[in-house]
């Protein structure tokens, strides 16, 4: 179902969402079991009677999604039209509060000789390092403009151009290769002409501002971006929505589609408590567990199983609020085995006092495979929250 | 997902992909059972084991597929976009040279009186009338190109016109119905007036040529079509591949993907052999079993079951290669019930260590619905394929 109808469908009512997203839930079997199978979960295994099951895939069948495109699904936006760049993504992922006419790039430092890089990573400088020196980047001025310069880890940072009539449509100062000299940023459009300038001027600042900081004596930048416009989730599905993420890159995104993001502590008892108090505020709650998919990434078998044992102990929590429709599921897989996303379609449970249980008793990636809800493209799990939770009118007479 | 992402997100590796495609291999129940539910092969049911399976449409749910846009759906294409014209498919089946620069069409002898069609094929001359009779028409010398007449089987023939400049933008000389005058060719487009003038300056040399030759004493020409321009396994998959099939139509479909056409024999011992000693070579391998769709096509009910066990008894050799992933399945069912193609779905097993084995344990139709994959185009299974082989990147960040 494209959104437009959604908008025209969708009303305003009292009913409750909470989309539990469990992030990199999915993995694939060790030893004959995956880490779903093998951890034990009586909260959700007993929620998964009284539910519908399916497996969705986040992009298209066999593609691995980013963590941008994999939410972007998730909340009903074709991830294939809305395209949030690596400049954008890295914005979201230090929490920068991004306006609508921001451009960012993702940057390294990096080593350079006579003019060549020698290093695209200046040998991995410490990110107590790197902090120093975006202080430093921090002071140069370019008229007209604001420039604001922020460490990630390592050596990679963000820059963000902020000032009229921007564009993003730029080329990479980035080679990606060592043995050549920088390339100046070219722009792809006639738009562009003007931030093209303004980037190659703040980049021959940023060369003599660095000259004696060897081997961190020169920046690479990459996925030039702009902020995302993107209809929200009010104007969409006329829900008032709140993210509950501890992770800043989580927060971004929701943002980027209109959720308020709530603060909350680090650990599941704050998110639970921000959850509680919260309640009654909002249609939506994107409650979003990172927990799942860093064992994943790291590997780790036993800690991912630990991590949903420890997300099956709020379920409890959630379901005294009574949800009218309950979702859990991921943003994608990334199962121990890989130490990675991957391209595996991801299980998923609704809960609604509407739904026809299809006698699935276990939630695990093979167990919804056989769920009533079948194999979908994730961007149809907002429609179908949207119904469950009555919030869909009729379509046509 | 679009092939243009795929060619974005594909990259070599050192994987290798074996689709094993059992020509027509799905069937409907004779007395309750089909052809594969009947057939015992042990090895391929116990590789479903460790597998997933599934089923898929070639084209689209209900629609019955020729042999051309099956493969298409098969390697990746939009059917629907890449369209082989009925001259170029019968270009392909005699195996057939083809240039980029080449006009086809497919031609039918046939008797005229006093100008009127009266039998669209001539009495089904035999196929020893029609070499000699393509061996006259061979003679006809028209200024500025190449024309190449070859026969098919009976009353049936191919002839390609050669040159530059020529356009399949043309309608049919074969009026498709008798007791009327041969059309004339019409240019659809601009472009093709030239070619339009030649092929009907041929087609008044072929009256005279024939004129003493009834009842096969004229032609009728139909379907005409270019060499299709279509993006390689290497452009967008960055696969080094190569066909193993005994039929000369698949030899021709997978030359036009730009496969490496691998010379084997007859038998399926000798496409073994050939496949061994390739192995090193190549990182996709299209290996076509015809023997089984020719025996559904005869509705040899039997004799389908018994080509089907015969491919079971090469599945150790494929094995013993230790192919990353290993494919499956067919370009369609030939149900020896219908002694045709058809529009049923086709079962589809995918091996590879990092799938989630579903639980079906036998493959068949009816076995292969109930498995993860669930049911969808055919067109994704390039896709799912690379992604199992670690061949795709993430899609954005």
């Amino acid at each position: 179902m494209k959104q437009e109808f959604l908008e025209i469908l969708s009303v305003k009512t009292e009913t409750k969402i909470v989309f539990l997203i469990i992030d990199g839930v999915g993995g694939v079997p060790v030893d004959g079991k995956t880490e779903l199978e093998m951890a034990n979960k009586p909260n959700i295994d007993n929620l998964c009677k009284d539910s519908i099951c399916g497996i969705m895939d986040p992009i298209a069948p066999g593609i691995t999604p980013g963590s941008g495109p994999a939410h972007l699904a998730l909340f009903g936006y074709d991830p294939l039209i809305y395209d949030i760049g690596r400049g954008l993504l890295s914005a979201l992922g230090i929490g920068f509060d991004l306006k609508e006419v921001d451009t960012c790039a993702r940057g390294n430092f990096c080593t350079i000789e006579d003019g060549i890089i020698i290093d695209r990573r200046a040998g991995r400088i410490s990110t107590e390092k790197n902090e120093g020196l975006c202080k430093i980047l921090s002071e140069i001025k370019i008229e007209g403009i604001e420039v604001f310069v922020l460490p990630e880890k390592e050596h990679r940072f963000v820059v963000i151009f902020r000032g009229d009539d921007l564009s993003s449509d730029l080329s990479d100062s980035d080679p990606q290769v060592t043995g050549v000299p920088l390339s100046d940023v070219f722009p792809k459009t006639e738009d562009a002409k003007k931030t093209a300038e303004i980037v190659n001027q703040w980049i021959s600042e940023v060369r003599k501002a660095l000259a004696s900081q060897y081997p961190a004596n020169m920046v690479l930048l990459r996925g030039f971006a702009n902020y995302l416009k993107i209809p929200s989730f009010l104007e969409l599905y006329k829900l008032s929505s709140c993210c509950i993420a501890t992770y800043p890159m989580y927060k971004g995104l929701a943002k980027l589609v209109g959720m308020d993001i709530l603060d909350c502590g680090e650990t599941l008892e704050d998110q639970i408590k921000i959850l509680k108090e919260n309640y009654p505020s909002y249609d939506f709650f994107f409650f979003h567990i990172k927990q799942t998919d860093k064992k994943g990434e790291d590997g780790d078998y036993e800690g991912k199983i630990k991590a949903i044992e420890d997300v099956d102990k709020i379920i409890p929590d959630i379901l005294s609020l009574s949800p009218d429709v309950f979702v859990i599921t991921g943003d994608h897989s990334t199962p121990a085995l890989l130490k990675a996303h991957s391209w595996h379609p991801v299980p998923l449970l609704i809960y609604s006092k509407y739904c026809i249980p299809d006698g699935i008793t276990k939630f695990s990636e093979r167990d919804a495979s056989k769920g009533s809800l079948g194999r979908f493209p994730m961007q149809n799990l907002m429609s179908i929250s949207l119904a469950y939770a009555k919030k869909l009118m009729k379509f046509g007479a």
